[in-house]
């Protein structure tokens, strides 16, 4: 009677995937997992009975006892395993990317308008964080009017020699370029991209702290700081300026101190525990929708329109104009 | 493998136990029940095939299958289901109050110890509030240093008729009374009440608002302002003074508005939505330490303390006097 | 035209009031100026050109030239040069305390009242704070609708070995006292003092923190948490709890930063900022009454009837019990 | 001794400038006022004997009892009479605009460089708020590192029908563009303004809300939503980014209220009140630096310099591009 998940890749996330579906949600077990690592796979489930290692994700994703699939494989795997099960007909959740390019991600949206079902729901997990959910709350119940302009933040203490000033884009403000298209539903038309001065905390060959200007279909305006080195703490900011009035995404839940000459309370350092409850609503409402048959979540098409802006931001970054982002009416599909 | 729990009392609490246990949490389910009204039993595990009425609560605990009890029956009831649930050697937990007496609670503490081990929990639900829980670990970490004075407000915005002067004390400061026991690992030795100048929302049985000071044996001083007439919301407040600092309960996390010349947050009018959260961990934590045979919440001894401790406070809401809490040692059972 | 002001003692806030009058208030002069140390109050005038030192706090009284004094002498010695003013029918602003005992503010006031005109106006500066003013319009606006209690707190980081128990009410909660009595506009009719847990940063001697309750002749209850070792500021907090709903005093003013894993404002450390305002607007206030021959301020009474609440409250200090307030009709020579 | 004022313009802002001179402020008289209506000037003034009415501005300027000046006129004819005080060789405070145009301005400073002495004062009058002064505080004391980027916004309840899509740069923005050159000791290089879909609750020919980008010389960014339609009060927000920290302009002083479900204080409708203090703290350093023969305050270099980018601004509006602003190094003159 539980939704029966095949997982492929075992690493991090993909652990903490398996372990929250055995052991914290309900209505779902793990059955069979598989990494390219395959010992590491074998060490994730081993206090899980019920559950095999396969040797490849195809066969994670045709076993015979498979209802469902976790891709947390690395990204640039994400698009043949998600292929893969919507060619077997299976419920697929794949953790973001969708794909590495929008050129992919429209595969997969071809892909599953051509067998007629929707199948793939995409790891976007801030659509499920309770603060989100109020705004979006206020926002549709009409207590501000019509959204105008969003203002966002996204700051990290700091990031490590690897991170590169696209990653700005692909890495970090892709989870608003998700989340604020959800918030407004409506999508993306232009993207600039502005370059403030340089914050001496970053590696040279770093662009940091980044500020990116979106335009929707409906003419609102996003503006999203983006600052990987910020040194304070990992620091999400959002509001919404509205016809009558201005909502903001709440602060994390903190005790309230007086010490040391402060007021105030502590702010996070680590962007884990930021949207950590969010990964357990996220993949039960993904259990409960997939067991009716049903996606309800993130759907390849937002994957898709995301990493069609994504790519437009990052043409940005570099031409210093203006760059439209080619319009594309929803598929009756995704409706 | 599920921990088999038994059900006496399908009323309003009663049922959202049993859809929790059911259908939210993991690690357990039901396959027993009754209620002084049998029907009502029946329609509540309409849904749950493995769930059957039993015709007295007496059954429900005597019943093979069933591992665990939950009592939220009336309660003038509980006293005696507990006992027997502690005669049958099988662990219950206990939704407030313990028993109707302090009386009635000590004869389940001696019972308890009688049979060499613990089986008790009563539904102090607060202690799983995430904001208390925050609050706890600031000054168990020795953050502000060690707490000397607790400032409590204890507001609703009105309260029926029926709602009694001693009911401000038994039904509303009996939650603080236990809440604050355990944030300072103390106990009380002395309560008082002051009577402030009545508010005019109140029914004129009604004194409203009322002022509880309490000691502990350390010294610490705890005040809760009570008023269940407070018009504006359901608010609970909790400042922790320390030698080093102030920690105060964080605010239910909340979208912040600037609308209508006011900026700030909703404040909830409904109690019920104020630890919504707090039952699912509670259970969750319950089932989780029944099934290693632990007692892992509050105590049959908690339950006990704070009935002697509310007593004494209903004693001084008459009396205008500081009335002492006598001292017991807590026995090492409970340690 | 400008009011010529005597000042009797130029200690640090006899200079401060001298400057202020000279240089950044308007209305006034200082014509005449006296001190136990007469160099001292050479110093302090030397550079205002129409200013002499007297030789005697008498001298400056009587001085033909001075249509006003200050007193701002040892506390000792404030009583003496109020009745001095007093017999001399000369305006007077006196730096609190009004006279060390109740017996001598008293007959303070059975000096002015025989002599049939105001002339008193006691050093109450927290009168003339934005913050307090503005909370008192609140509470006289009826926005809370009538008051029922107020949760006061005056914290100090630290104080020295010279701070006695009873100088927690005379030097610290007197502030409290006047405040209140005037935002609430009621009286005091008892006292009951609490001893919460000693912090470990106080000297032995002196019981830190203390909790002082209060009733007034309304009925309403204050409570004030006076800890003058508190460590991490200098904090006044002031809520009043009404039959509508709260209202709070305002913090201060403060940039709001996130830096270094925390989020809010500085906490003020030195209490000489905290009101450094309210001295301005106090004297100018003072300034502009006397010259239209008023007492607008506090008067005589209220520094009277807050000499008594203080010794009640000192009396409660040691005796742990309530004591009783005597009521007093305020006289209609004060209305 | 005073310094003696002579005030061109006797309207509103003329008006409150008169009697905070006269009445609230130190140091300084009026002598001579005039304005185009000569009764409404004489009405001004019947109130303080020492002034007198004179027929033209240039008669104010050249009395020989009139120290400096005060130019409170119709914005038209600032550039005259600031010309005016130049050429008599007289300190002038000019309320904005310094001119209507840049190069009136410019022709200000031509005009001063070569008298060889700073003498003209602009009303910037946010640089004397209490809060923009300790938010400066913070980004000169190095607290938050270097400053990257600087979000504002300014937003007022609504404006009539006379309010021009230009005028959100000269009557509105104009205010940002100083304070905030000002604030990070930069000036501007470039400028775009962002049109967001348009509130309905703004005129049809107006353009609300809008975005305005500046950059810096030194590589800032600065946003500045302007919405001048807000609905929900007058509201100045301040946020700087620095390397190591965000600093945010303090909310006004406000009353924290709990009642009818909300929690928060209240917003300011009234634009006049936002920064009312700042008037007479400007004022009082003006009269203060002009007595000792400084300009203290904003110069006309300042004046012209937000005329250039204010231009630059409404450029901008229209052609939806990156606008340059000429860069014109600070002469030594202004240093």
């Amino acid at each position: 009677m539980a939704l029966r998940v095949g997982v492929i890749g075992t690493g991090a996330i993909g652990e903490e995937h398996i372990r929250r579906i055995q052991f914290k949600l309900v209505g779902a077990e793990i059955v069979a997992v598989t990494d390219v690592n395959l010992e590491r796979a074998a060490e994730v489930i081993k206090d899980i009975p019920g559950a095999r290692v396969e040797k490849t994700g195809q066969a994670v994703i045709e076993a015979a006892d498979v209802d469902a699939i976790v891709v947390t494989s690395w990204g640039a795997t994400h698009e043949e395993y998600v292929l893969g099960s919507i060619a077997a007909g299976k419920p697929v959740f794949c953790e973001k990317p969708l794909a590495t390019t929008a050129a992919g991600a429209k595969r997969i949206v071809d892909a599953e308008m051509a067998a007629g079902k929707k199948l793939v729901q995409v790891g976007f997990m801030r659509r499920y964080d309770s603060g989100y959910r109020m705004l979006k709350e206020v926002v549709d119940n009409g207590s501000i009017g019509d959204s105008l302009i969003v203002h966002c933040a996204h700051r990290n203490p700091e990031v490590g020699e690897s991170y590169m000033t696209d990653m700005a884009i692909h890495d970090t403000v892709i989870h608003e370029i998700d989340v604020i298209r959800w918030l407004l539903n409506d999508d993306y038309v232009s993207a600039q991209v502005l370059m403030p001065k340089k914050t001496k905390n970053a590696f040279s060959h770093l662009s940091d702290p980044q500020i990116v200007l979106l335009e929707t279909a409906e003419g609102r305006r996003v503006d999203v700081e983006v600052f990987v080195n910020a040194k304070y703490g990992y620091d999400i900011q959002c509001e919404v300026v509205g016809e009558e009035g201005i909502a903001r995404l709440p602060e994390p839940q903190s005790v309230v101190m007086r010490k040391d000459a402060k007021y105030g309370t502590n702010i996070l350092m680590d962007w884990k525990k930021r949207f950590i409850d969010s990964y357990d609503v996220e993949l039960q409402e993904w259990i409960d929708s997939t067991a009716k048959g049903e996606v309800d979540g993130p759907t390849s098409w937002d994957g898709y329109r995301a990493a069609v802006t994504a790519d437009a931001c990052v043409k940005a970054q570099t031409s210093g104009a203006i760059e439209a982002i080619p319009a594309e009416p929803k598929p009756d599909f995704y409706k």
